[in-house]
Protein backbone atom coordinates (compact mmCIF):
# COMPACT_ATOMS: atom_id res chain seq x y z
CA UNK A 1 0.00 0.00 0.00
CA UNK A 2 0.97 3.11 -0.77
CA UNK A 3 1.52 5.90 2.23
CA UNK A 4 -1.09 7.94 2.38
CA UNK A 5 -1.40 10.93 4.25
CA UNK A 6 -4.80 13.56 5.01
CA UNK A 7 -5.20 17.08 3.77
CA UNK A 8 -7.41 19.06 4.86
CA UNK A 9 -9.18 22.83 3.78
CA UNK A 10 -10.07 24.89 7.14
CA UNK A 11 -12.87 26.71 6.38
CA UNK A 12 -12.48 29.57 8.62
CA UNK A 13 -15.92 31.43 7.78
CA UNK A 14 -17.33 27.94 8.83
CA UNK A 15 -15.54 26.79 11.76
CA UNK A 16 -15.59 23.66 9.97
CA UNK A 17 -13.37 21.29 7.64
CA UNK A 18 -13.23 19.27 5.16
CA UNK A 19 -10.60 16.53 4.31
CA UNK A 20 -9.36 13.70 2.29
CA UNK A 21 -6.67 11.01 2.21
CA UNK A 22 -4.33 11.68 -0.32
CA UNK A 23 -1.44 9.36 -1.64
CA UNK A 24 0.40 12.14 -3.06
CA UNK A 25 0.30 15.25 -5.12
CA UNK A 26 0.08 15.26 -9.05
CA UNK A 27 0.43 18.63 -10.33
CA UNK A 28 1.01 22.26 -9.25
CA UNK A 29 0.89 25.56 -11.08
CA UNK A 30 1.31 28.94 -9.79
CA UNK A 31 -0.89 31.33 -12.78
CA UNK A 32 -0.47 34.95 -12.80
CA UNK A 33 -4.23 34.76 -10.69
CA UNK A 34 -3.11 31.48 -8.18
CA UNK A 35 -1.86 28.65 -7.16
CA UNK A 36 -3.70 25.66 -8.64
CA UNK A 37 -3.01 21.98 -6.81
CA UNK A 38 -4.28 18.43 -8.14
CA UNK A 39 -4.21 15.59 -5.72
CA UNK A 40 -4.57 11.74 -6.02
CA UNK A 41 -6.91 10.43 -3.23
CA UNK A 42 -7.67 6.87 -2.05
CA UNK A 43 -11.44 7.24 -2.88
CA UNK A 44 -12.07 10.39 -4.77
CA UNK A 45 -10.14 10.14 -7.99
CA UNK A 46 -8.21 13.60 -8.03
CA UNK A 47 -8.49 16.38 -6.14
CA UNK A 48 -7.97 19.80 -7.41
CA UNK A 49 -7.40 23.23 -5.00
CA UNK A 50 -7.24 26.56 -5.95
CA UNK A 51 -5.20 28.79 -3.07
CA UNK A 52 -5.58 26.13 -0.49
CA UNK A 53 -9.92 26.17 -1.33
CA UNK A 54 -11.21 22.22 -2.32
CA UNK A 55 -12.54 22.88 -6.17
CA UNK A 56 -13.63 19.73 -7.23
CA UNK A 57 -13.08 15.80 -7.18
CA UNK A 58 -13.67 13.30 -9.77
CA UNK A 59 -16.13 11.43 -7.56
CA UNK A 60 -18.44 14.13 -6.37
CA UNK A 61 -18.05 16.90 -9.30
CA UNK A 62 -21.47 15.82 -10.76
CA UNK A 63 -23.74 16.83 -8.28
CA UNK A 64 -22.36 20.59 -8.58
CA UNK A 65 -21.94 20.90 -12.58
CA UNK A 66 -25.20 19.08 -12.83
CA UNK A 67 -27.52 21.39 -10.63
CA UNK A 68 -25.38 24.35 -11.81
CA UNK A 69 -26.61 23.60 -15.44
CA UNK A 70 -30.04 21.56 -15.90
CA UNK A 71 -32.08 23.86 -13.55
CA UNK A 72 -31.91 26.58 -15.23
CA UNK A 73 -31.75 25.59 -18.75
CA UNK A 74 -35.17 23.42 -17.86
CA UNK A 75 -36.81 26.44 -16.28
CA UNK A 76 -35.89 28.17 -19.22
CA UNK A 77 -38.57 27.65 -22.42
CA UNK A 78 -36.06 27.51 -25.17
CA UNK A 79 -32.34 27.95 -24.24
CA UNK A 80 -30.18 28.69 -27.27
CA UNK A 81 -27.74 30.96 -26.31
CA UNK A 82 -25.48 29.82 -22.98
CA UNK A 83 -22.26 32.06 -21.32
CA UNK A 84 -20.58 30.58 -17.94
CA UNK A 85 -18.81 32.80 -16.35
CA UNK A 86 -15.70 30.81 -14.33
CA UNK A 87 -16.34 26.99 -15.26
CA UNK A 88 -12.75 26.84 -16.45
CA UNK A 89 -12.73 22.75 -15.12
CA UNK A 90 -15.37 22.58 -18.04
CA UNK A 91 -17.78 20.65 -16.50
CA UNK A 92 -20.72 22.85 -16.02
CA UNK A 93 -20.12 23.08 -20.45
CA UNK A 94 -20.12 19.49 -20.56
CA UNK A 95 -23.67 19.82 -18.76
CA UNK A 96 -24.81 22.82 -21.24
CA UNK A 97 -24.00 21.00 -24.43
CA UNK A 98 -26.23 17.95 -23.39
CA UNK A 99 -28.98 20.19 -24.38
CA UNK A 100 -28.99 19.86 -28.15
CA UNK A 101 -31.20 23.05 -28.55
CA UNK A 102 -28.47 24.96 -27.24
CA UNK A 103 -26.93 26.68 -30.29
CA UNK A 104 -23.67 28.61 -28.27
CA UNK A 105 -22.31 28.28 -25.20
CA UNK A 106 -19.32 30.82 -24.58
CA UNK A 107 -16.99 29.81 -21.54
CA UNK A 108 -14.96 32.63 -20.22
CA UNK A 109 -12.31 31.72 -17.19
CA UNK A 110 -9.99 34.45 -16.45
CA UNK A 111 -7.38 31.50 -15.53
CA UNK A 112 -6.41 29.52 -18.45
CA UNK A 113 -4.47 27.37 -16.68
CA UNK A 114 -7.71 25.91 -14.61
CA UNK A 115 -8.92 24.72 -18.07
CA UNK A 116 -5.27 22.85 -18.99
CA UNK A 117 -4.97 21.21 -15.27
CA UNK A 118 -8.65 19.93 -15.87
CA UNK A 119 -7.69 19.09 -19.52
CA UNK A 120 -5.01 16.91 -17.90
CA UNK A 121 -6.36 15.24 -14.51
CA UNK A 122 -10.38 15.72 -15.63
CA UNK A 123 -10.17 14.81 -19.19
CA UNK A 124 -13.92 13.41 -18.69
CA UNK A 125 -15.23 17.20 -17.80
CA UNK A 126 -13.11 18.40 -20.91
CA UNK A 127 -14.88 16.22 -23.59
CA UNK A 128 -17.46 18.40 -24.78
CA UNK A 129 -14.63 21.44 -25.45
CA UNK A 130 -14.41 20.44 -29.31
CA UNK A 131 -17.66 20.81 -29.47
CA UNK A 132 -18.45 22.98 -32.36
CA UNK A 133 -21.24 24.80 -30.05
CA UNK A 134 -18.57 25.83 -27.35
CA UNK A 135 -16.32 28.92 -27.02
CA UNK A 136 -13.71 29.28 -24.17
CA UNK A 137 -12.71 32.44 -23.55
CA UNK A 138 -9.95 33.16 -21.13
CA UNK A 139 -10.20 36.42 -20.31
CA UNK A 140 -11.85 38.99 -17.35
CA UNK A 141 -15.81 37.49 -16.80
CA UNK A 142 -16.39 41.45 -15.47
CA UNK A 143 -15.30 42.57 -18.90
CA UNK A 144 -16.96 40.18 -21.06
CA UNK A 145 -20.37 40.72 -19.45
CA UNK A 146 -19.88 44.54 -19.96
CA UNK A 147 -19.07 43.54 -23.59
CA UNK A 148 -22.43 41.68 -24.58
CA UNK A 149 -24.34 43.07 -26.71
CA UNK A 150 -27.88 43.46 -24.76
CA UNK A 151 -30.14 41.16 -24.94
CA UNK A 152 -28.28 38.49 -26.52
CA UNK A 153 -28.00 35.69 -24.33
CA UNK A 154 -30.82 33.19 -22.41
CA UNK A 155 -28.57 32.23 -19.43
CA UNK A 156 -25.63 33.38 -17.20
CA UNK A 157 -24.28 31.03 -15.22
CA UNK A 158 -21.42 31.51 -12.55
CA UNK A 159 -19.39 29.28 -11.62
CA UNK A 160 -16.97 31.18 -9.73
CA UNK A 161 -14.85 30.51 -6.82
CA UNK A 162 -15.97 32.08 -3.38
CA UNK A 163 -16.22 35.60 -3.27
CA UNK A 164 -13.03 36.56 -2.28
CA UNK A 165 -9.87 36.97 -4.86
CA UNK A 166 -10.59 36.70 -8.68
CA UNK A 167 -14.10 36.18 -8.17
CA UNK A 168 -15.03 39.13 -5.73
CA UNK A 169 -15.98 40.84 -8.46
CA UNK A 170 -18.81 38.81 -9.40
CA UNK A 171 -21.02 38.84 -6.69
CA UNK A 172 -22.20 42.86 -6.60
CA UNK A 173 -24.70 45.18 -8.68
CA UNK A 174 -22.52 46.19 -11.29
CA UNK A 175 -21.83 43.07 -12.84
CA UNK A 176 -25.43 41.88 -12.22
CA UNK A 177 -26.12 44.97 -14.09
CA UNK A 178 -24.37 43.49 -17.18
CA UNK A 179 -25.88 40.24 -17.23
CA UNK A 180 -29.32 41.64 -16.97
CA UNK A 181 -28.49 43.65 -19.93
CA UNK A 182 -26.88 41.15 -21.69
CA UNK A 183 -29.72 39.00 -21.31
CA UNK A 184 -32.89 38.32 -23.42
CA UNK A 185 -36.88 39.01 -21.64
CA UNK A 186 -37.41 35.57 -19.76
CA UNK A 187 -33.73 35.12 -19.34
CA UNK A 188 -31.60 33.37 -16.57
CA UNK A 189 -28.61 34.46 -14.39
CA UNK A 190 -27.92 31.18 -12.20
CA UNK A 191 -25.25 31.53 -9.67
CA UNK A 192 -23.47 29.29 -7.16
CA UNK A 193 -24.60 30.31 -3.75
CA UNK A 194 -22.64 28.72 -1.49
CA UNK A 195 -24.12 26.24 2.11
CA UNK A 196 -27.62 27.26 2.92
CA UNK A 197 -26.93 26.20 6.09
CA UNK A 198 -23.88 28.21 7.05
CA UNK A 199 -23.84 30.63 4.59
CA UNK A 200 -27.23 31.97 4.34
CA UNK A 201 -25.91 35.87 4.84
CA UNK A 202 -24.33 35.38 1.43
CA UNK A 203 -27.45 34.28 -0.60
CA UNK A 204 -29.52 37.24 1.37
CA UNK A 205 -26.33 39.41 0.21
CA UNK A 206 -26.44 38.26 -3.45
CA UNK A 207 -30.14 38.35 -4.02
CA UNK A 208 -30.14 41.81 -2.42
CA UNK A 209 -27.74 42.80 -5.35
CA UNK A 210 -29.45 41.24 -8.24
CA UNK A 211 -32.69 43.06 -6.96
CA UNK A 212 -30.63 46.28 -7.31
CA UNK A 213 -29.92 45.04 -10.41
CA UNK A 214 -33.43 44.36 -11.79
CA UNK A 215 -34.07 41.15 -11.31
CA UNK A 216 -37.59 40.15 -9.22
CA UNK A 217 -38.13 36.47 -8.58
CA UNK A 218 -35.65 34.35 -6.86
CA UNK A 219 -35.15 30.85 -6.43
CA UNK A 220 -32.18 28.77 -4.67
CA UNK A 221 -31.91 25.40 -4.87
CA UNK A 222 -29.75 23.06 -2.33
CA UNK A 223 -27.92 20.29 -3.20
CA UNK A 224 -25.16 17.87 -1.42
CA UNK A 225 -21.62 18.63 -2.30
CA UNK A 226 -19.57 16.48 -0.20
CA UNK A 227 -16.22 18.30 -1.01
CA UNK A 228 -17.76 21.94 -0.28
CA UNK A 229 -17.89 23.39 3.01
CA UNK A 230 -20.90 21.96 5.06
CA UNK A 231 -21.00 19.41 2.20
CA UNK A 232 -24.62 20.56 1.27
CA UNK A 233 -24.64 23.78 -1.34
CA UNK A 234 -26.71 25.59 -3.23
CA UNK A 235 -27.47 27.85 -6.71
CA UNK A 236 -29.89 31.14 -6.79
CA UNK A 237 -31.70 31.29 -10.48
CA UNK A 238 -32.46 34.89 -10.95
CA UNK A 239 -35.24 35.81 -13.80
CA UNK A 240 -35.52 39.06 -15.92
CA UNK A 241 -38.86 40.47 -16.07
CA UNK A 242 -41.01 41.19 -19.00
CA UNK A 243 -41.35 37.94 -20.62
CA UNK A 244 -43.95 35.46 -20.25
CA UNK A 245 -42.53 34.03 -17.95
CA UNK A 246 -42.14 35.12 -14.92
CA UNK A 247 -41.73 31.87 -12.04
CA UNK A 248 -39.89 28.78 -11.86
CA UNK A 249 -41.67 26.79 -12.89
CA UNK A 250 -39.93 24.26 -15.32
CA UNK A 251 -39.95 22.21 -18.66
CA UNK A 252 -41.01 19.34 -15.87
CA UNK A 253 -42.17 16.81 -18.66
CA UNK A 254 -38.79 17.62 -20.86
CA UNK A 255 -36.47 17.34 -18.23
CA UNK A 256 -38.01 13.48 -17.12
CA UNK A 257 -38.30 12.42 -20.51
CA UNK A 258 -34.69 14.09 -21.66
CA UNK A 259 -31.65 11.33 -21.52
CA UNK A 260 -28.75 13.26 -20.54
CA UNK A 261 -27.09 11.00 -18.36
CA UNK A 262 -27.54 12.79 -15.56
CA UNK A 263 -26.48 10.78 -12.16
CA UNK A 264 -28.41 13.35 -9.88
CA UNK A 265 -30.62 15.84 -11.71
CA UNK A 266 -33.79 14.33 -12.85
CA UNK A 267 -37.16 15.90 -12.76
CA UNK A 268 -38.33 14.45 -9.25
CA UNK A 269 -34.86 16.10 -7.76
CA UNK A 270 -35.28 19.83 -9.41
CA UNK A 271 -38.99 20.00 -8.02
CA UNK A 272 -37.85 18.73 -4.62
CA UNK A 273 -35.19 21.38 -4.60
CA UNK A 274 -37.83 23.81 -5.21
CA UNK A 275 -39.08 23.04 -1.53
CA UNK A 276 -36.68 24.79 0.56
CA UNK A 277 -36.41 23.61 4.40
CA UNK A 278 -38.35 25.99 6.35
CA UNK A 279 -35.46 26.99 8.39
CA UNK A 280 -33.85 28.75 4.73
CA UNK A 281 -37.56 29.93 3.73
CA UNK A 282 -37.55 31.75 6.70
CA UNK A 283 -33.90 33.84 6.38
CA UNK A 284 -34.08 34.07 2.90
CA UNK A 285 -37.54 36.15 3.20
CA UNK A 286 -36.37 38.09 6.18
CA UNK B 1 -9.35 35.80 21.30
CA UNK B 2 -9.10 31.98 22.82
CA UNK B 3 -6.74 29.76 21.49
CA UNK B 4 -8.47 27.58 19.28
CA UNK B 5 -7.25 24.13 17.26
CA UNK B 6 -8.63 21.90 14.60
CA UNK B 7 -10.63 18.72 15.43
CA UNK B 8 -10.90 16.04 12.65
CA UNK B 9 -12.57 12.75 12.15
CA UNK B 10 -11.19 11.09 9.33
CA UNK B 11 -13.33 8.37 8.32
CA UNK B 12 -11.64 5.56 7.16
CA UNK B 13 -14.10 4.24 4.51
CA UNK B 14 -15.16 7.13 3.03
CA UNK B 15 -11.26 8.23 2.66
CA UNK B 16 -12.45 11.55 3.72
CA UNK B 17 -12.66 13.88 6.98
CA UNK B 18 -15.00 16.25 8.72
CA UNK B 19 -13.19 19.06 10.64
CA UNK B 20 -14.47 21.41 13.63
CA UNK B 21 -12.20 24.07 15.10
CA UNK B 22 -12.71 23.77 18.41
CA UNK B 23 -11.75 26.46 21.42
CA UNK B 24 -11.92 23.43 24.57
CA UNK B 25 -12.46 19.89 25.24
CA UNK B 26 -15.79 20.55 27.65
CA UNK B 27 -16.32 16.42 29.35
CA UNK B 28 -15.18 13.14 28.46
CA UNK B 29 -16.17 10.02 30.26
CA UNK B 30 -15.65 6.74 29.40
CA UNK B 31 -18.42 4.76 29.27
CA UNK B 32 -18.49 0.70 29.99
CA UNK B 33 -19.31 0.69 26.17
CA UNK B 34 -17.45 3.26 24.74
CA UNK B 35 -15.87 6.62 25.07
CA UNK B 36 -18.12 9.70 24.83
CA UNK B 37 -16.18 13.37 24.46
CA UNK B 38 -17.84 17.09 24.40
CA UNK B 39 -16.12 19.74 22.84
CA UNK B 40 -17.04 23.36 22.48
CA UNK B 41 -16.57 24.75 19.39
CA UNK B 42 -16.61 28.37 17.47
CA UNK B 43 -19.42 28.11 14.82
CA UNK B 44 -21.44 25.34 15.81
CA UNK B 45 -22.16 24.60 19.39
CA UNK B 46 -21.45 21.87 21.10
CA UNK B 47 -19.93 18.91 19.27
CA UNK B 48 -19.95 15.08 20.82
CA UNK B 49 -17.55 12.12 19.89
CA UNK B 50 -18.26 8.91 20.44
CA UNK B 51 -14.75 6.79 20.07
CA UNK B 52 -13.45 9.74 18.07
CA UNK B 53 -16.72 9.85 15.59
CA UNK B 54 -18.73 12.72 15.57
CA UNK B 55 -21.96 12.07 16.46
CA UNK B 56 -23.93 15.62 16.61
CA UNK B 57 -23.27 19.16 16.71
CA UNK B 58 -25.61 21.78 18.57
CA UNK B 59 -26.01 23.27 15.33
CA UNK B 60 -26.83 20.45 12.61
CA UNK B 61 -28.25 17.87 14.66
CA UNK B 62 -32.09 18.92 13.31
CA UNK B 63 -31.33 17.90 10.32
CA UNK B 64 -30.99 14.19 11.41
CA UNK B 65 -32.99 14.12 14.33
CA UNK B 66 -36.38 15.42 12.35
CA UNK B 67 -35.39 13.32 9.12
CA UNK B 68 -35.07 9.88 11.52
CA UNK B 69 -38.75 10.65 12.50
CA UNK B 70 -41.34 12.65 10.51
CA UNK B 71 -41.45 10.73 7.57
CA UNK B 72 -41.84 7.70 9.39
CA UNK B 73 -44.51 9.21 11.75
CA UNK B 74 -46.59 11.12 8.37
CA UNK B 75 -46.49 7.59 6.40
CA UNK B 76 -48.07 5.30 9.15
CA UNK B 77 -51.58 6.59 9.42
CA UNK B 78 -51.79 6.53 12.99
CA UNK B 79 -49.27 6.09 14.71
CA UNK B 80 -49.35 5.16 18.47
CA UNK B 81 -46.46 3.28 19.88
CA UNK B 82 -42.81 4.27 18.83
CA UNK B 83 -39.56 2.60 20.21
CA UNK B 84 -36.65 3.83 19.25
CA UNK B 85 -33.34 2.07 19.52
CA UNK B 86 -30.09 3.98 20.47
CA UNK B 87 -31.14 7.64 20.56
CA UNK B 88 -29.27 8.33 23.63
CA UNK B 89 -29.00 11.77 23.25
CA UNK B 90 -32.60 12.24 23.31
CA UNK B 91 -33.22 14.27 20.08
CA UNK B 92 -35.58 12.02 18.31
CA UNK B 93 -37.46 11.10 20.87
CA UNK B 94 -38.12 14.64 21.43
CA UNK B 95 -39.05 14.88 17.68
CA UNK B 96 -41.25 11.73 17.84
CA UNK B 97 -43.14 13.45 20.97
CA UNK B 98 -44.32 16.37 18.98
CA UNK B 99 -46.88 14.27 17.36
CA UNK B 100 -49.81 14.32 20.09
CA UNK B 101 -51.16 10.96 18.49
CA UNK B 102 -48.37 9.45 19.97
CA UNK B 103 -49.65 7.47 23.25
CA UNK B 104 -45.79 5.52 24.35
CA UNK B 105 -42.48 6.25 23.08
CA UNK B 106 -39.72 3.90 24.78
CA UNK B 107 -35.76 4.71 23.72
CA UNK B 108 -33.81 2.20 24.95
CA UNK B 109 -29.83 2.84 24.21
CA UNK B 110 -27.51 -0.03 25.90
CA UNK B 111 -25.36 3.09 26.99
CA UNK B 112 -26.87 5.59 29.56
CA UNK B 113 -23.88 8.16 29.75
CA UNK B 114 -24.81 9.54 26.49
CA UNK B 115 -28.03 10.45 28.16
CA UNK B 116 -26.08 11.93 30.71
CA UNK B 117 -24.16 13.95 28.84
CA UNK B 118 -26.43 15.09 26.42
CA UNK B 119 -28.50 15.83 29.39
CA UNK B 120 -25.71 18.45 30.14
CA UNK B 121 -24.41 19.46 26.92
CA UNK B 122 -27.59 19.62 24.85
CA UNK B 123 -30.43 20.23 27.16
CA UNK B 124 -32.69 21.27 24.34
CA UNK B 125 -32.75 18.04 23.09
CA UNK B 126 -33.46 16.71 26.61
CA UNK B 127 -36.78 18.73 26.89
CA UNK B 128 -39.45 16.34 26.33
CA UNK B 129 -37.45 13.47 28.31
CA UNK B 130 -40.04 14.28 31.37
CA UNK B 131 -42.91 14.26 29.06
CA UNK B 132 -45.62 11.22 30.38
CA UNK B 133 -45.26 9.71 27.47
CA UNK B 134 -41.84 9.30 27.26
CA UNK B 135 -39.77 6.17 28.58
CA UNK B 136 -36.31 5.95 28.74
CA UNK B 137 -34.30 2.57 29.44
CA UNK B 138 -30.70 2.10 29.18
CA UNK B 139 -30.20 -1.96 27.78
CA UNK B 140 -29.52 -3.53 24.98
CA UNK B 141 -31.86 -3.00 22.15
CA UNK B 142 -31.57 -6.47 20.50
CA UNK B 143 -32.67 -7.67 23.48
CA UNK B 144 -35.55 -5.51 24.20
CA UNK B 145 -37.04 -5.79 20.87
CA UNK B 146 -36.57 -9.62 20.86
CA UNK B 147 -38.63 -9.84 24.28
CA UNK B 148 -41.38 -6.77 22.82
CA UNK B 149 -44.59 -8.57 22.51
CA UNK B 150 -45.71 -9.14 18.79
CA UNK B 151 -48.03 -7.13 17.08
CA UNK B 152 -47.28 -4.20 20.16
CA UNK B 153 -45.60 -1.32 18.02
CA UNK B 154 -46.33 1.26 15.06
CA UNK B 155 -42.96 2.09 14.76
CA UNK B 156 -39.20 1.17 15.21
CA UNK B 157 -36.95 3.69 15.11
CA UNK B 158 -33.50 2.54 14.80
CA UNK B 159 -30.97 5.77 15.57
CA UNK B 160 -27.32 3.75 15.99
CA UNK B 161 -24.10 4.63 15.42
CA UNK B 162 -22.38 2.49 12.66
CA UNK B 163 -22.48 -0.60 12.08
CA UNK B 164 -19.27 -1.54 14.52
CA UNK B 165 -18.92 -1.78 17.58
CA UNK B 166 -21.98 -1.61 20.33
CA UNK B 167 -23.86 -1.43 17.16
CA UNK B 168 -23.09 -4.15 14.91
CA UNK B 169 -25.96 -5.86 16.44
CA UNK B 170 -28.85 -3.75 14.84
CA UNK B 171 -28.04 -4.28 11.51
CA UNK B 172 -28.56 -8.02 10.82
CA UNK B 173 -31.74 -10.57 10.00
CA UNK B 174 -31.89 -11.54 13.22
CA UNK B 175 -32.40 -8.11 14.83
CA UNK B 176 -34.79 -7.25 12.06
CA UNK B 177 -36.71 -10.39 12.70
CA UNK B 178 -37.50 -9.03 16.28
CA UNK B 179 -38.46 -5.72 14.77
CA UNK B 180 -40.43 -7.49 12.11
CA UNK B 181 -42.63 -9.30 14.99
CA UNK B 182 -42.56 -6.57 17.25
CA UNK B 183 -44.54 -4.09 14.48
CA UNK B 184 -48.36 -4.49 14.40
CA UNK B 185 -49.42 -4.75 10.21
CA UNK B 186 -48.60 -1.54 8.44
CA UNK B 187 -45.85 -1.04 11.15
CA UNK B 188 -42.94 0.64 9.81
CA UNK B 189 -39.01 0.15 10.75
CA UNK B 190 -37.00 3.40 9.98
CA UNK B 191 -32.89 2.91 10.61
CA UNK B 192 -30.38 5.31 9.85
CA UNK B 193 -28.25 3.85 6.47
CA UNK B 194 -25.31 6.17 6.23
CA UNK B 195 -23.98 8.08 2.82
CA UNK B 196 -26.36 8.01 -0.09
CA UNK B 197 -23.30 8.80 -1.84
CA UNK B 198 -19.88 6.80 -0.69
CA UNK B 199 -21.94 4.00 1.72
CA UNK B 200 -24.44 2.81 -1.20
CA UNK B 201 -23.19 -1.20 -0.47
CA UNK B 202 -24.22 -0.75 3.52
CA UNK B 203 -28.13 0.90 2.38
CA UNK B 204 -28.06 -2.80 -0.16
CA UNK B 205 -27.14 -4.88 2.63
CA UNK B 206 -29.02 -3.14 5.15
CA UNK B 207 -32.03 -3.83 2.92
CA UNK B 208 -31.29 -7.22 1.94
CA UNK B 209 -30.98 -8.35 5.60
CA UNK B 210 -34.55 -6.26 6.21
CA UNK B 211 -35.82 -8.42 3.42
CA UNK B 212 -34.76 -11.74 4.69
CA UNK B 213 -36.65 -10.74 7.93
CA UNK B 214 -39.98 -10.48 6.43
CA UNK B 215 -40.18 -6.42 5.15
CA UNK B 216 -41.18 -6.02 1.42
CA UNK B 217 -41.51 -2.27 0.59
CA UNK B 218 -38.32 -0.21 0.84
CA UNK B 219 -37.72 3.48 0.84
CA UNK B 220 -34.20 5.31 1.50
CA UNK B 221 -34.43 9.16 2.29
CA UNK B 222 -31.30 11.32 1.91
CA UNK B 223 -30.71 14.50 3.39
CA UNK B 224 -27.99 17.07 4.53
CA UNK B 225 -26.47 15.78 7.49
CA UNK B 226 -23.08 18.24 7.49
CA UNK B 227 -20.96 16.23 11.05
CA UNK B 228 -21.28 12.86 9.16
CA UNK B 229 -18.60 11.65 6.34
CA UNK B 230 -19.59 13.67 2.99
CA UNK B 231 -22.30 15.76 4.78
CA UNK B 232 -25.21 13.63 3.10
CA UNK B 233 -26.98 10.84 5.20
CA UNK B 234 -29.86 8.92 4.74
CA UNK B 235 -32.57 7.15 6.75
CA UNK B 236 -34.01 3.79 5.04
CA UNK B 237 -38.18 3.01 5.66
CA UNK B 238 -39.36 -0.80 5.59
CA UNK B 239 -42.66 -1.57 5.83
CA UNK B 240 -44.44 -4.53 7.05
CA UNK B 241 -46.65 -5.92 4.83
CA UNK B 242 -50.53 -7.42 5.50
CA UNK B 243 -52.43 -4.61 6.11
CA UNK B 244 -54.32 -1.76 4.50
CA UNK B 245 -51.26 0.30 3.20
CA UNK B 246 -48.26 -0.77 1.14
CA UNK B 247 -45.95 2.01 -0.15
CA UNK B 248 -44.81 5.17 0.83
CA UNK B 249 -47.37 7.38 0.30
CA UNK B 250 -47.76 9.84 3.33
CA UNK B 251 -50.38 11.70 4.85
CA UNK B 252 -49.08 15.08 3.40
CA UNK B 253 -52.18 17.46 4.07
CA UNK B 254 -51.15 16.29 7.56
CA UNK B 255 -47.44 17.14 7.36
CA UNK B 256 -48.28 20.55 5.62
CA UNK B 257 -50.65 21.53 8.57
CA UNK B 258 -48.85 20.15 11.53
CA UNK B 259 -47.03 23.00 13.65
CA UNK B 260 -44.46 21.09 14.64
CA UNK B 261 -41.90 23.78 14.67
CA UNK B 262 -39.73 21.81 12.09
CA UNK B 263 -36.44 23.62 10.56
CA UNK B 264 -35.57 21.18 7.80
CA UNK B 265 -38.69 18.59 7.88
CA UNK B 266 -41.88 20.11 5.40
CA UNK B 267 -43.93 18.12 3.24
CA UNK B 268 -42.32 19.33 0.61
CA UNK B 269 -39.07 18.43 1.69
CA UNK B 270 -40.28 15.11 2.24
CA UNK B 271 -42.31 14.33 -0.83
CA UNK B 272 -38.70 15.70 -2.26
CA UNK B 273 -36.75 13.31 -0.55
CA UNK B 274 -39.19 10.20 -2.00
CA UNK B 275 -36.93 11.18 -5.39
CA UNK B 276 -33.91 9.31 -5.56
CA UNK B 277 -31.11 11.19 -7.62
CA UNK B 278 -30.84 8.43 -10.46
CA UNK B 279 -27.24 7.16 -9.34
CA UNK B 280 -28.77 6.46 -5.79
CA UNK B 281 -32.11 4.43 -7.77
CA UNK B 282 -29.78 2.56 -9.76
CA UNK B 283 -27.45 1.27 -7.00
CA UNK B 284 -30.35 0.29 -4.98
CA UNK B 285 -32.20 -1.50 -7.79
CA UNK B 286 -29.32 -3.56 -8.76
Amino acid sequence: MTDTTWKYENFEPTGSAIGYRVTRKLDEVQSPFQKIEVYETTDWGNLMLIDGAVMLTTRDNFLYHEMMSHPALFTHREPKDVVIIGGGDCGTLREVLRHRGVRKAVQCDIDEQVTRMAEKWFPELCESNGDARAELLFDDGVAYMAGREAGSVDIVIVDSTDPVGPAEGLFNRAFYESCFRALRDDGILVQQSESPLALLDLVREMRGEMRKAGFTAFATLPFPQPCYPTGWWSCTLARKPGGAVDGFGFREADAASATLGTRYYSAGIHRGALSLPPFVAEALQA
